[in-house]
């Protein structure tokens, strides 16, 4: 499979300069100097059913700076912006942490002020700019946390600072390749011979399947976001996805291993503002599922029981839209609420090891999965 | 530098067979089927001063199967040896939770009993039969949880499945190379060019200095543990040192951070029992140290309020006769308490985003670390 041309890479600085510019053009103009972004809050985000993602509605705020209860604001979103135009003009990375202690210092060490006590002032101010420059913040040089292996047919060219790394993604051994924060930047995944991607919740069973070869012998990207995935993993999976492969998603069988599906398949409120770049509403749900128990014998002994909180989050989930508009779903969800019970995927290593990767392939035969 | 030959890898099937055969010999001679065990309970865990880890005493349990006390637990080990027996005559590995639904599965679908009915109840005896058997649970194809990356000039190559697999840990651009659970079985580590190791606790620190091509620059091996470090991690650490390569140590400036270090140094006493194999008692400390405070004048203002439990653990380590017999950490220790305050390893990035690899580089050079 050929991969689609890459997408024209966002110039960050150019956009930066252009937000900047607006600025001191209002002051140049004796105008109070303001930005537009998203309303974030969740009165704005919203289920779109035609998509099938999460994200937000049209609701708009205008930050100004001559505004008592805006202007703090407003000059922290600016120190933000400056900081995240020097990483991007040196081609440096840093994470929302040590964006916060450079804001920390900026002022240096004799003044008593800073422009930001806590992270948890700083860090809605990015979402506010990504926002309003609709941008993620992998452009502004912004890592986020990152999590994930996959290994398959596939390789991945990584302009990583003056190198250019060819990385076979089929040639990592034990280990896989560890999903990075930008999926997205100076990064190309190419030589896609792979037909599908299976994404395995927990790393001991991508572990279990790497060892049988299973991406090989199947030819798919075996991929685990080592719980629920990051970022970078869910970019990922939808960029694969854009390349035409199916995504199967192989979870444990209870409310926390059927969100982490949801999470990759509509996106997650929190990340609405970024629903499109993240969502991979194509993906479908292999197991484990409450029907199972009746599919296969032995799983009746292995079910555990569920917990109050298990059951709690299972209710919670009937409560969204964009789950229970499936009937199957509901049934699911309905069957682990009335027998209190869940699966784990661990179980299906029960009568053999490789009844792992049997089942997986039982189920796209059969098409046994879940919208 | 040559690496040393590697060591003859262990025979567990033999292992286990002799262990097996023992058990049957005493059933044919009409004696008792016993074994014995090291007692891994903290009346015998002792911090050997000389070699610097944790280790266990001398104490040993016997456990003998016509005893009401002890023939549940012994019929267990032998079912948990039995499966490992079958798990490296296939050649398959699976991880502790895999285990015990193999043998939770054991009895059949019919029979009501189970051998195990928790996990809590399987994995004490797992630690029974390593000890007793004195090897490791990976040479029992049990993967442990890994977590870890790294990057440097060195090749791993990777017996794995049907596939001899060569990496060069210098070629694995902005993702590092994915440390793997068993560093020791069909795996080798070569052309180690590096000519020392740099432990970073955060990834995100890990990333920053990876961008800079710090391990490049400076030749050594620049390695996180992505936090607490896991069985893998800290068994690569120790083979690395036992190829010559010092260890330096850098975390966060508090007693988790801390923490982290001892435990990389000396061992944990829950792994009391491979003590020798994991620890790494030539490791030294870089930072992030409460004197630093004084060092770098910036750090004043980048302090953070500890919070109590922060100051019981670090109440709890001044404890610990590993750590005060060092009068440097013993200050250390005590500065935190008095001042009630923390440095995370972020705040480096405060004057410049590079001021962290600059901190490194001066601590080695100055020789300022903590032993």
């Amino acid at each position: 499979m050929t991969p689609k041309k890459p997408e024209k890479q966002v110039d960050t600085k150019q956009l930066l300069e252009g937000f900047g510019n607006q600025i001191l053009n209002d002051i140049n103009h004796e105008k109070n100097p303001r930005f537009v972004t998203m309303v974030r809050s969740k009165s704005n985000i919203l289920y779109d059913d035609k998509e099938g993602y999460l994200k937000l509605g049209a609701a708009r705020e205008e930050r100004n700076f001559i505004n008592v209860a805006q202007a703090k604001k407003f000059m922290q979103t600016m120190a933000i912006a400056a900081k995240c135009h020097k990483f991007v003009s040196e081609n440096l990375h840093t994470s929302i942490r040590g964006l916060f202690y450079q804001l920390k210092y900026s002022l240096g060490e004799d003044v008593d002020e800073n422009i930001f006590n806590e992270q948890a002032e700083s860090n809605p101010l990015i979402e506010d700019l990504e926002a309003a420059l609709s941008i993620k913040r992998e452009n502004l040089n912004l890592n986020a946390n990152r999590k994930g292996v996959l290994a398959g047919n596939m390789r991945v060219i990584d302009k990583f600072g003056d190198d250019r790394i060819e990385i076979d993604t089929g040639k990592q051994g034990r280990s896989g390749w560890a999903i990075p924060s930008d999926v997205d930047n100076d990064i190309q995944f190419v030589d896609i011979k792979a037909k599908y991607v299976l994404v395995v919740e927990k790393d001991a069973l991508w572990q279990r399947l790497n060892e049988d070869a299973f991406w090989k012998k199947e030819n798919c990207i075996l991929l685990s976001p080592q719980g629920q995935a990051a970022r970078g993993t869910r970019r990922l999976i939808r960029k694969l996805a854009d390349e035409g492969l199916p995504v199967y998603v192989f979870n444990d069988g209870d409310a926390w291993g059927w969100y982490i599906y949801w999470t990759i398949k509509t996106g997650s409120m929190n990340l609405a503002y970024i629903g499109k770049e993240i969502a991979t509403p194509e993906a479908r749900f292999l197991g484990v599922t409450m029907s199972d128990v009746e599919k296969y014998d032995f799983l009746k002994k292995m079910t555990m029981r569920a917990t109050e909180v298990d059951i709690k989050r299972a209710q919670e989930m009937l409560g969204y839209q964009w789950i229970n508009k499936h009937k199957e779903w509901v049934a699911e969800l309905k069957k682990a609420i009335a027998t209190k019970s869940k699966l784990e995927q661990d179980t299906l290593q029960g009568p053999r090891l490789t009844f792992v990767g049997d089942y997986v392939k039982e189920k796209i035969k059969n098409k046994d999965w879940l919208p």
